[in-house]
């Protein structure tokens, strides 16, 4: 058994990560924080896990955190991370931080997009992007993880064959995703309330939406050229789920066996399902998996492909637990759901 | 007052033309028919209705109907309005039909997305197309107005300045589209139940969706070229709505003013409203409204311009009133409302 | 035309006075306030009312309200309206209140249940417990009226017959009530977020509600005797609908008949109606009406009568207006919806 | 391992025990069967399962279930099980059965309710009312388990330890339910529409409903007289859940002490948590738990106990798997869940 610490254990990507980790054959979670709530029992903030954890939680510390555990999950608004992460830290614990921080190389652009100064471009080189089905082999034994977002996860996933096969034009792509309203997370915000999200839909951050050069990042490297993209996130009134549309002009003289083989590079991985019909999110709701499937639009010659995932899951604190699977050696699936409940 | 006949009552949108009618100061429904419920009460399918509306339902006859009222709205499946309308039938009423069959100018291209023959070709050409922000003068004095779908409504609407002005590339056009679950009717189908539609979002019709030639057809009449492009339709879990996130590159030297120019067009329109936020469903529910914005992404060079309607009004029994209201020289907004509610 | 005030206009109640005032044909808002966004426009608030009602939100300064105006609607917290109100106001003003400060007429009791003292105990025996279906004749001619709770409309209407002819045991009565969450308000509150509240049903402030003392003043009033009965809320993830479950024992040899008589008294109202299966929230979704059934069980020798509402109208905003057309002498009905779409 | 049948894998309850079978460590799933979608692979009805259950259905056939298999689960609608359940099935294999046939005692009280003749009534004796808290004892060594209703299995629960230790009164009892509409199943009626139900709560069944002789038959027997009671069930809009508000009188001179000490009767029960706030839906969402909270009222003498359970888990599969666990002699908390994610 590992000891496992999260900081910001009471968020809702943070509270899965509590829920994935109960179940969990070879990890305890020992220190769970909350800057909030630190003091008051797991289980009074989230009644739903009584029985299952009633631990007090404590202070949101990432010394003692890192002193204590093995791994240390960090779930924390941007910005925070960057400033408590040190080298030290890393000596005495792996990180994987599932905000933002760490997942862009290029302090510039974090800069550009997040408006604020990074606090450790030092560390980013000591970070791998933790989206293991393409980066598996750098995570292994790396200390700092950055856990993918969510939008993130789902459209890099989706496109990332073509790009890679070099079978679309890395001009016009357009990514419009739509999301379940945890992924807005569980401040006290007016826009969040059931009766400002409940029976609409509206698109936020058109054109500004920091996961934008998240994206960009991993698809110019698979392009191995630069790739400027449209992404634009919409919100649902569902708890979960995330769907990607992405929208591509194939290449001339590219056949749909060249497009099956692209996807074929997903054939053995436990957590992507090639399906046929569009996917929905709600197959992949409380699992670990991504569903991805493609149209071919002979009359505009387009390539429609769409992702869903489970933007907690997958999208987060799934995700997390997968990486955390591989730096310790453990069998990759362990503590991953993938049947989901229908209706759930 | 007029006398109206109501063809497919009891569908969603047929219901909601009751609903509209039943407010409005210049119309009597004298004719409500329905296929399936004909000899019952509209108040027995409709409880919201009881003391509203208690009519007995009709057969569906449109000789019948014709006869006894001024104007003849069709509700009904594709296909059935284009074999039962005829010169006869025009002769004695108004027509305004809900469907897809006047819609398309060219019967090939009906067959080939509805995959079927069309019966009355020869009346095309007495058919306007009754969107009244673009052809209100042809609507004036015609007796058969093929009332545009939700979808097409709404991605017409918002794409037309860009189109008309020559300001965006006809080339690459995408439209991803997102609508309530009314929008799949009333039928007992195990795609339309609550628990297969709640929590979730899925895309369907990729590539494939009737309403994308009715765009098209609008939209290349407006450029004065053949436009072909990319809908997606989606179903949210929500009653009502439906949302367009239209994408399109901006020509090259198009400024932010001449787009602004362009969206005057709709300055004095009573149903069509410029925001400058991303307009959201919630707004115009129950509303026959259009809320469009736009955002000029310098970055990508795209413009995506985005309109929200409520697809059973604007989208189909509100516009049908609006058309009536212009045919028969009513003012154009009698009937119809224009304040949302909140929450609704 | 006279002129209104609204204070507290940016909340779901008012909010939603504001948008039924905007389709009154006698009455104009000219005083919308807000303590918490004066100085923006309403429809910078509510988005939904950009062009319809765009003016600007004043200071709650009741003093100017009432010399502006000839009606001021209170929609405020607990225990403000009582300590503002005043005879001069009064004086200058009819006010119809939508809190609770004026609806009991023991302030002993008021103190009991809202755990804080009256500031104008007073003026309770100036107000009247503006109920139309009950104090009609009561509310005309008032200066001062207490719009009844949702809950409450709801729930005396549902039993105000049995209890008033006498059919029922006034021992053991029980109301489960379910509401929309629009209910809770527009505060940004953790226990309102869509996350929270969606695919969940739970009761809160049992055996403590607040509305349960006024239901037993009005009901106490009717039977002559001392009602003590039990109420339960519950928090239901949809926008708006309250139901009122009742269940009551019946008097021995009281006969269908008997019930039925008793209900007659609404025949002639215009908001409400007797159905004859169980109502349902939707069908008087955006309306002032009252839907009631009653089923007689004579295995238990209970009855159960339902009663639903759209507690943002029939139970606030709407009665509100239906009470200033009683004292200005309007058509009782003026600016009120009967009419539900289907589905909304 | 044992070897598992399931008739009817492809409704709700059926497919949410093939979903909890599918991780069950000593459980195999061997013949999957439906009605109507045999030959089909199960995976293709429920797409959620692609990749974990991707078996063909067989035909609805349960002399071959019973030999293939160790236990054949039922979840068939009323009257097929009591026709094809026999002593030589049940000489072959464990039946379970997820309806109603078996889970009265008095055949006379079935034909009352369920309008038709029951087809075993010598068979009646053989079943255990399969609800393990309180009838665990018997269930061991049984060959048929009548697995008990969902509504029952809640109220019960919630009432037995004041029934059992004669605390309250056993007149005038009031259960007042709701449940999400997975309830209703997976049929294609128009009552179970998305739009019917979003945004809408109603009861049904008032007075009538065939789950109602099923909670006095067991609360009968515990207070060892006879009880007669009232049952509402509510229909509300989310995939999930049951919650039971239920009303009793207290015996004078009954403590709160007495109160606490009947329900220290769940205080080792696995799936049982005694929760100090009314227990929400969504925190047993998923899980094989019941959250019972109480409220003593002593303004009017009666207790409110809720209980509140996830339909398709404790109120069907999860419990039909405890109880196979315990006439199997596994763990009695195998393959069921107990953590409940937030939001679900």
């Amino acid at each position: 058994m590992i000891k496992a610490a999260i900081l910001g254990a009471t968020g809702y990507a943070g509270a899965e990560l509590m829920r994935i980790l109960s179940g969990h054959p070879h990890v305890d979670v020992t220190y769970p924080a909350s800057h909030s709530y630190a003091g008051k029992r797991f289980s009074d903030i989230y009644p739903g896990m009584k029985g299952i954890c009633d631990m007090e939680l404590r202070e949101d510390d990432i010394s003692k955190a890192a002193k204590e555990a093995d791994v240390v999950f960090l779930s924390l608004p941007a910005g925070i991370a960057s400033a408590i992460v040190t080298p030290e830290i890393l000596s005495e614990a792996v990180v994987i931080d599932l905000g933002a921080d760490f997942r862009l190389h290029d302090e510039n652009v974090y800069q550009t997009w997040y408006k604020t100064e990074h606090h450790a471009p030092s560390l980013l080189s000591e970070a791998v992007y933790g989206l293991p089905e393409i980066h598996r082999n750098e995570i292994r034994g790396k200390r700092l993880v950055a856990n993918p977002g969510c939008y993130t996860t789902c459209s890099i996933m989706t496109l990332y064959p073509l790009v890679k096969e070099g079978l679309i034009s890395t001009d016009g792509i357009i990514i419009d995703a739509k999301s379940g309203t945890s992924g807005a997370g569980r401040g006290e915000k007016l826009s969040s309330l059931f009766c400002e999200v409940n029976e609409s839909i509206k698109a936020y951050g058109v054109a500004s939406h920091r996961h934008t050069p998240e994206i960009e990042q991993e698809l110019s490297e698979a392009a191995g050229r630069d790739i400027v993209l449209q992404f634009t996130p919409h919100l649902v009134p569902m708890n979960r789920g995330i769907l990607a549309a992405c929208y591509a002009h194939l290449l001339k003289g590219v056949s749909d066996e060249d497009v099956e083989k692209a996807y074929s590079m997903y054939a053995d991985e436990p957590f992507v399902r090639l399906v046929s019909t569009p996917p929905e999110t709600r197959y992949v709701k409380g699992t670990n998996l991504i569903d991805i499937s493609y149209t071919i639009d002979k009359r505009t010659g387009n390539i429609i492909a769409m992702g869903a995932i489970d933007n907690l899951v997958k999208g987060a604190a799934g995700q997390a637990v997968q990486n955390m699977n591989i730096v310790f050696g453990f069998d990759e699936t362990e503590g991953l759901q993938r049947a989901a409940g229908c209706p759930f």
